[in-house]
């Protein structure tokens, strides 16, 4: 087998972590989301949920924006396009490693 | 949506991380591998592949076993029984994710 050939080792940190996967799986069925409504949905802290946003940010894939409804914050989460190209990629990945282990019986 | 209720939340790191699912995968499908196979199938350097051969055999996930083959020492690498049943379980749980945003369009 030549070096590489594994998917797993086409699969990217940035996205493959398991709370960033969830923020851009949750930002492909929406348009935005809210900061409390990640939280959540991930079953996360304020402070983890805020350093994988940033992670996000750092990388292009996804955006926050502070909003004032009744003179309260509230953010907002999007996905960049590049954040859901980069999601798209990253369920094809999982698709082949699903298709080659999942329906495996032990 | 109540907290914890997104497939993202119910996914292990100790097996999400992607040099240990590949690792796991490719122990699902042989009885053992050498620690070069893995290497090189993985694209990961000796030092990489050690560290996440230790988180798994802390979790008593995977074990590594030194043979001498012409005064030459190979390790060889296994899954143990709960090593195949956490990842299976973390196979249903992408499956789950792969269902919901594998084949969407964007």
């Amino acid at each position: 087998m030549s070096a590489d050939s594994h998917p797993a080792s086409r699969l990217d940190e940035t996205v493959h972590q398991r709370v960033r996967l969830g923020i851009l799986g949750i930002l492909s069925e929406a348009d935005r989301a809210s900061f409390t409504y990640l939280r959540d949905a991930l079953g996360v802290t304020d402070g983890n949920l805020s350093a994988h946003l940033q992670v996000l940010a750092d990388a292009g894939l996804a955006q926050a924006d502070k909003e004032f409804v009744d003179r309260k914050p509230r953010t907002w989460v999007r996905a960049t396009r590049r954040g859901r190209e980069t999601f798209k990629s990253e369920m094809a990945t999982l698709t082949e490693l699903v298709t080659r282990y999942g329906a495996k019986k032990t």
